[in-house]
């Protein structure tokens, strides 16, 4: 199996022509991230990538992580490339330089986090909650608990949890029942059990900072009885250095599917009188902290759907050149490697086309959340926002559900050798596999779009988006050739088909809301397709005012044969999807329980 | 995990309804499956694969099979069941009652492989492969070799293999390079390797039979020089008694992704001399052998997609109805069981909606191979074959890829649970992910449909099946209500996306081989869900039938609705796949190879 090799050109066309880099430097706090020093980061980061988490990957899946007496064991190798991992700064490379951070924008943070999600995403994912507790410490902690666990979680050396899902809690977070007790010194009393923790537990780091839903005695039932709390493994002395051992404990580690080497611990609070934990934020109000949490890692996920994706595609591409099996349709009768098959061309095509859809709209989105987040103009910042928040829901659901389908591809690419474990291709389709489920099903997802992102604004935000869409339309109908009218007949038809989707939804929501509800899913689909569409439109535009302004050359050219691919082979489904939006409802609930 | 309940009621309808049982009773050979005998075989069958091979799938799958000195050892409790399995005649159900076989149809055989299929699919594979092998002697063996051979493949006390693949020679037969040396006495000395050998080796059976793909000396290249050999893992002596060991082994056992508890070896023949083996049918016409061998496999894998959808959705079903989680939108406060939610709903629906439509298409082609065998009438043979013919690529393509996607769905129905192999979910996904795989890829299906069964004829053979399509349209116009309306409109599209698609094929398969080949499994996919519509609307109409004539329950109300769930769910994709198949080829081919 070839090692990852970060696809640098691929992400420097989007950061810069798609994403806006440019325009990002130019945000309050973002001066450093010049063209140059940009560049620079990312092929360090695409070495560190290939070189040193690569090769891990196979390891940890074959090894994976044991626990014995409450004690993790990663897999070889993990330590020391965790420790490299930190000391080159990696983790806190998007964090506030008050904490610590490398204060990039969001935008180059998602382009270096894509390639550690392509070379190990099960290692990947231990900064990945590090990042997300510190999110949400930096938004709600006291100043306090940012003085003391912050510098420490934006460096690495602890890491952080987030801890929400119960037996019978799971997509539900009202039914959580874990409880804080409050003690005399303001500290709590944490008692219950939550389960797949990701890196719960393990011996990467010195301490682990669990963020843990809970409530407190008297709280309201439901998600507005929620609160945080902050429950370190070692106790924290005041100053800074690590007390004794609090009153938790790893029960036991998952046996999953994939991501062998991220251990899912089933964790245990208080079973020897409490342990200790520090209420983070107002009472009740752990939920909003949570989705702090939740979004990012949300986007995160969606990262590790592209990232997938991308290594899927690698290692198909590589195995498509080398295999050599059958002779060409129409040529000499000697074997060719199977890359010149048509059908095989169309796998690596379908690959190809939707990693570079889902690394475009990533970025954008990113440059979004950068400029929603440090914008001068207050307008602007709300533009983007709104664009952002529509968008999460997208990349985490279409992204993962995308990733798990051409992990799938990239083994059928491999023929029989696929389907064998020391391939690695299967590997990346049980790693895939997890990202549709956890941090919100593809259906909460979905769910949050219809309601929350489209539903309760009446379209507003879909209809920007889609309006944007529509000057893309009219730069295409700009473009002469039998490619750009290819991309303009098949991207008017799904914006024409988003368009139908979201107005019968935004209609009907109100009176059916349990109809409107069985479309959530493919109007995920359809918005993701669609939403691919445009930044694949944007794409090839671009490279054709680059080719135009005289660097023409064969990676330009693919980018528009590429789009065109991507127009008749992924959009053109978004129609079909609008028809089973508009009118899916009946067959889908019309049968008694009893029927099934 | 809940054991399979075989769902003899649906069976029945489809069977009685749908494939016309009676009609096939009535074929000369066939008289003795009448519908009681037929109801009790299959009510003896439904609890031998519920209570015996169920509970042993996930069995194999966490034990695996070992191999230890060329010995394989099967998980614990597989020879007993085996056993079992051939002392009540299972083996031999469909085979001629010459050689020991029950006799029954193929239509018969075909619903109760379905349920070994869903039992458990690894066991399944070893009576499968037996049959295959038992066919391909019927068909080419000597009378010698049957009477020798056949009792014993039949009472399946012997199995039979195919040893097809090389490690240079995948989908591409014709890079076959054993050889086999003709002896004095009539025999070959056999020499070669061969890799996923299912069933290669094990400890079920006295004696293991391989079929083998050789070269005679002097043999044409490619797969015309390709001869069937007979290498018996024992050597049989006149009188029918075991001689002694054939010069073969297996070097090893492949660490799949899935399906644990079959054994897919590496064998290697002739180390120590070469493996005695026996030529079948004339030198260098071992392709057609291998074809009948095939094309049988190729349905029956075609079945392991329909059974390991029905086991994953039987699941999802039950965990749906289990599980309590979230309230119902539009409902009270109190959490509910998650078969409420509307897009849980929509998941189970869209399962149990394909489940549907592929049983109902795998038994309509199981009867029109028994017409297409014995009808006495020639004219009446010869279409049902064509029909058979140009579906058998749609039943194993279209079929296993749908496994592979509904197994998926049943894992995220379970959310965080699915992922977690204790549940059981996992293991469906892992052994359906072979499916598109073995006996032919889906681009190889696709490639079949595409070249032999539609363009060979110019669209004869699918043109007669779209006319029938048609006679169904009519009748769905005449039927009253909205869920003929819906099923109706959608079918209507999805035939003429067919008929669209299928006229391109034949219109352009000549000058653009390459451009049209792009389109290939597009079309599969196409023919599949319109197909699978067909059978819906057919489905739905004996359904509005039996309750017109005063048996309306809500089984058969069920059968409307489902159907006009796959009418807007499935069905409304083939318009998207048209416009693939007939515009998709410039973007896929446009690019160089460096480009990629």
């Amino acid at each position: 199996m070839a090692e990852y090799l970060a696809p640098l050109r691929d992400m420097a066309f989007v950061l810069h022509e798609i994403a806006g880099l440019g325009r990002v430097a130019q945000l309050p706090g973002c001066e450093e991230a010049s063209a140059d020093v940009v560049e620079a980061i990312l092929a360090e980061a695409a070495r560190f990538a290939g070189a040193v988490l690569s090769p891990l990957n196979r390891v940890g899946d074959r090894a994976g992580t044991r626990c014995h007496d409450g004690v993790v064991t990663m897999p070889p190798g993990f330590g020391e490339a965790y420790r490299q991992f930190i000391d080159g700064g990696w983790n806190g490379l998007g964090c506030d330089p008050a904490h610590g951070g490398q204060g990039l924008p969001g935008l180059v943070s998602a382009a270096v986090q894509e390639m550690w999600k392509s070379a190990n995403m099960a290692f990947s994912l231990c900064s990945m909650l590090t990042l997300g507790a510190a999110e949400a410490l930096e938004r709600f902690g006291s100043a306090e608990q940012k003085a003391m666990f912050l510098p420490k979680l934006v460096a690495g050396s602890w890491t952080g949890t987030m801890n929400i899902t119960e037996p019978q809690a799971g997509s539900d977070l009202g039914a959580i029942r874990c409880r804080a007790e409050p003690r005399v010194d303001g500290s709590y009393k944490l008692f219950g059990q939550k389960i797949f923790i990701s890196y719960g537990e393990h011996d990467l780091a010195e301490n682990i900072i669990h963020l843990v839903l809970a409530r407190l005695p008297g709280a309201p039932e439901g998600v507005k009885g929620l609160s945080l709390l902050l429950v370190p493994k070692f106790l924290v002395e005041a100053d800074g250095t690590l007390g004794p051992r609090n009153d938790l404990r790893c029960v036991s580690i998952e046996h999953k599917l994939g991501i062998h080497a991220s251990p899912t611990a089933v964790m245990s609070f208080g079973d020897d009188g409490g342990a200790t934990g520090h209420l983070v934020g107002p009472a009740n109000a752990g939920l909003e902290a949570m989705f702090v949490m939740m979004n990012a890692a949300r986007f995160a996920v969606g990262l590790e759907g592209l990232g997938l994706s991308e290594r899927a595609y690698q290692q198909a591409l590589a195995h498509a050149k080398e295999r050599v099996q059958g002779r060409e349709i129409g040529g000499a009768a000697t074997a060719v490697p199977i890359v010149r098959h048509p059908d095989v061309r169309r796998m690596l095509m379908s690959m190809k086309s939707r990693v570079e859809a889902m690394r475009a709209l990533a970025y954008f989105v990113a440059a979004a959340q950068d400029v929603a987040t440090r914008h001068p103009d207050a307008a602007e910042r709300q533009r983007n926002q709104a664009c952002v928040d529509l968008m999460v829901p997208v990349v985490k659901g279409w992204f993962t559900e995308n990733a798990v389908d051409i992990a799938s591809l990239g083994m059928q690419v491999h023929g029989g050798m696929g389907y064998i474990e020391e391939t690695g291709a299967a590997q990346h389709l049980r790693d895939a596999r997890i990202t549709t489920i956890y941090e919100g099903t593809t259906g909460i997802q979905a769910s949050d779009l219809l309601w929350r992102k489209i539903h309760r604004d009446g379209g507003a935000a879909l209809g920007a988006a889609c309006a944007r869409m529509r000057q893309t339309l009219a730069e295409l109908e700009q473009s002469a050739g039998a490619d750009f009218a290819a991309i303009h007949a098949a991207f008017a038809h799904g914006v024409a088909a988003l368009e139908e989707a979201a107005a019968f939804v935004v209609a009907h929501a109100t009176q059916d809301s349990r109809g409107v509800a069985v479309g959530a899913v493919p109007l995920l689909n359809l918005m993701g397709i669609v939403s691919g569409g445009w930044m694949m439109a944007r794409s090839a535009l671009a490279a054709r005012r680059k080719s135009d302004a005289g660097n023409a050359d064969s990676f330009l050219e693919g980018k528009i044969v590429t789009a065109r691919f991507y127009a008749d082979h992924v959009l053109a489904a978004a129609p079909g999807l609008a028809w089973t939006v508009t009118r899916g409802s009946p067959g889908a609930l019309a049968l008694g329980e009893e029927q099934f």
